[in-house]
């Protein structure tokens, strides 16, 4: 495997492989299959579960990473072309990316969106223009300005082992949150859904629709699976016969880019916060899943996180066990 | 071992089985022991020594670790139950701790005292609440509000090293710095040297005692193991005979939580470096021991760092090997 | 071997022997080589380059490390002897230094030069305090006031790589940048080059001679070789026939530790930006080496760092192998 980028480069086929072999390396550990192996990992946004489970992932498979971070000295890595150097950054992209994947068997990195130009993160530039720049190197995509292929990978092996079956209804819903965030998370979700197989609606306040770009690449996905993708703000539709409600905030996407609307939009909506109420008409087993990090009492409440319907922490574990497999796949061997 | 949270929790055996095993990784390498294995670290207060030691550790033993510090991006971590996370704090450590746990197969946790009721602090209350998050892995309590088992167990560790008697007599000496400190390495340091047997003095100026409950503790440790305990303000008669003298600052107990209280009565106290008139009528060869980091000059003077009773470095290097045994029990076979 | 700190406690012998142990573990990994092993990394001083490559050099070689950095908690190291710390330092290297040696098997220290006085940077004075105090463990210079030993080795292994003859024309030439930079490099590498047998030029504006004890240093080590060393304002004669052409920025010496000396000076050298016209007279395949980082479009333009010229990223890559090569020596074995 040469990159992981975006779960829509590979085939239903391949994913389940990749599930399956996320579930073989947890039940049977294969400490010495990466042995001598370095993993690099950029980080150029911040990271919890991502910068964990990574390094966990090259441990357990008995090779290592390295990390880089904004935490560290690079803060002024410059990205622009072109440019005179004679400000703060002390150093180029250009030979920064190169030079860190060069000492690893492969990369990760990750670069958030800048959240001015909807169309600019909707093409993935910014990371485009960072992949651009590993050229003999597998990469992986640890959440770029449109795409969270190793959430993704997670979050389908999460419903695999909790039984939700291919052809479920998802939900994927806007939540209140008090910054405008991302769209990748949103944007990778409602595509795996419905590569997967599933019926997926995206619930929404008015303000937030998705672009077509997002909406059409899901429909696409869902077409070839048999699934179905749609689009509402009626909490009551959406959630009918629900057998999963994912929670994601992002940015308005009427105001994208444009913080005084978002905001003033945005507070009229702290009511979108998941809690049992909106699961009156869903199954009775309907899960509650999430990427994290989650703000309680703002995104969901706790009780619906601390109850059974939760999946967060078993998805979160799963993020180590889908990229061993993806690791394993692109440095075995 | 599932947890190694107080050397209360085992033994006197348990404990020299577990010296025994530093000494003997030290001496015959085990660099496969731990393949495959992974260490969470989660510092929630700042390290040097902890933070080097248990990686290193688990490098010799030929596992590995990650580290969320911090210095990282989890300054707004949450830790109050029931609260709508409308602030700046993007993530609770009811899903930070179980996630992080959940990718290691042991994991460490440091949380200091916050040093404003000494009862909760006592009770080690904000700890508990960390530990009970982490359900199915087994913990390391890697300095808490009021103890710091792996300290201790390099501390006697470094004691059998040197050939100080199990019977020898221990003084812990109050320290000046010039700030409040916690509580923790003396409490955890006076209960290790009475369980160990030893003939155990507390040095510290009025306004310092212990509280009852560590000291009742210590002596509860003393009477099973044949050693005493007591307090004393009186240097001459603490360090009389003595084998050892271990100094550790700490709050004032007096004014614990009142900041200016606490300055007042210590700004009184820099009489209180520990130097070489202080050994007049101590062993010859009395040893100065010392948790580390420690202020030259404030604490202790430089001549007794640098001379011949110093066993500050070899202490520190015993924490790795007391780690690598806590460890290989915990995570092996 | 016991340190690597200067590649004049080298003979050219055993540089060889570095270099080719760096293709042989380029070509046949050794990845158990160091297994259980554990290198320190204290950088008193930031890091890119030199924090991955050495992290990657050890889990290539099966051990590990583990890293202290300036963004943790120990700003306040203090290195003053005889002081009482009662300000904010909470450490003293004294005891941290020999702490963080003593969990390793070997450490690599870096420490760049304070810049106040040219003698005391020359004379490597901080730096030799540092070491020390690292009694029983070999060490590695990881950039100190005055040397960069693990630069020259990969620099003298990428012109190898690139078919640079021993005794070629190696031009190292002071580059404009905003900020007065320390001699390290510029040091390190025109005796490397001297020692390899090439005719070496610097290349600088008036102002910016080195000093006398540098360029004897190198001298001596072309009278062994067979090589020259010389000094030129005239960039014309010096690329005359070049083979290399060496970029690196410093302080101007005649105004050591005078800021605003510097500054004024310096202000009028932006056109020492190396660009294409500089080869006019070189060898046709003259290279551009840089140590990284660098600053586009004021230390070298764009078109030649991403022209045929440029090493950079070959010449950093070459960093991880000729640190495995010290690394193998020091450890294994």
């Amino acid at each position: 495997m040469l990159r992981f980028n975006d779960l829509a480069d590979f085939s239903r086929e391949e994913i389940k492989e990749l599930i399956a072999l996320a579930g073989r390396l947890d039940a049977k550990p294969e400490p010495r299959a990466l042995e001598g192996k370095v993993l690099s990992l950029l980080f150029l946004s911040p990271s919890l579960r991502t910068l964990s489970s990574f390094q966990a992932a090259m441990l357990r498979l008995g090779g290592g990473s390295f990390v880089i971070s904004p935490e560290m000295s690079i803060h002024g890595l410059e990205s622009r072309y072109g440019i005179v150097m004679d400000g703060t950054a002390a150093e180029h992209v250009r030979e920064a990316i190169p030079v860190i994947a060069s000492y690893g068997d492969a990369i990760g990195v990750r670069a958030f969106a800048e959240r001015r130009d909807i169309n600019h993160d909707i093409a993935d530039n910014d990371f485009k223009g960072y992949t651009s720049l590993i050229t003999d190197k597998p990469w992986i995509n640890m959440e770029s300005a449109i795409d969270h292929p190793c959430q993704s990978l997670a979050d389908w092996k999460t419903m695999d082992d909790l039984g939700v079956p291919d052809g479920g209804k998802f939900v994927i819903s806007w939540a209140y949150h008090p910054r405008a965030l991302p769209l990748a998370v949103t944007a990778a979700t409602i595509h795996m859904a419905a590569k997967r197989g599933m019926n997926v609606v995206n619930l929404r306040p008015p303000g937030f629709e998705l672009p077509p770009a997002i909406m059409d690449k899901a429909r696409k996905a869902a077409a070839e699976s048999g699934g179905s993708v749609s689009e509402t703000t009626d909490r009551r539709e959406a959630m009918e016969g629900a057998h999963v409600i994912y929670a994601k905030s992002y940015s308005s996407t009427r105001h994208y880019g444009d913080k005084l609307g978002d905001q003033a939009l945005r507070e009229e909506l702290v009511h979108w916060c998941v809690d049992e109420p909106w699961f009156a008409n869903a199954r009775p087993d309907c899960k509650f899943m999430h990427c994290l990090p989650v703000r309680r009492g703002v995104e969901v409440t706790d009780r619906i996180l601390d109850g059974p319907r939760s999946t967060v922490i078993k998805g979160a574990r799963n993020r180590m066990y889908g990229q061993m497999a993806v690791l394993y796949r692109m440095m075995k061997g």
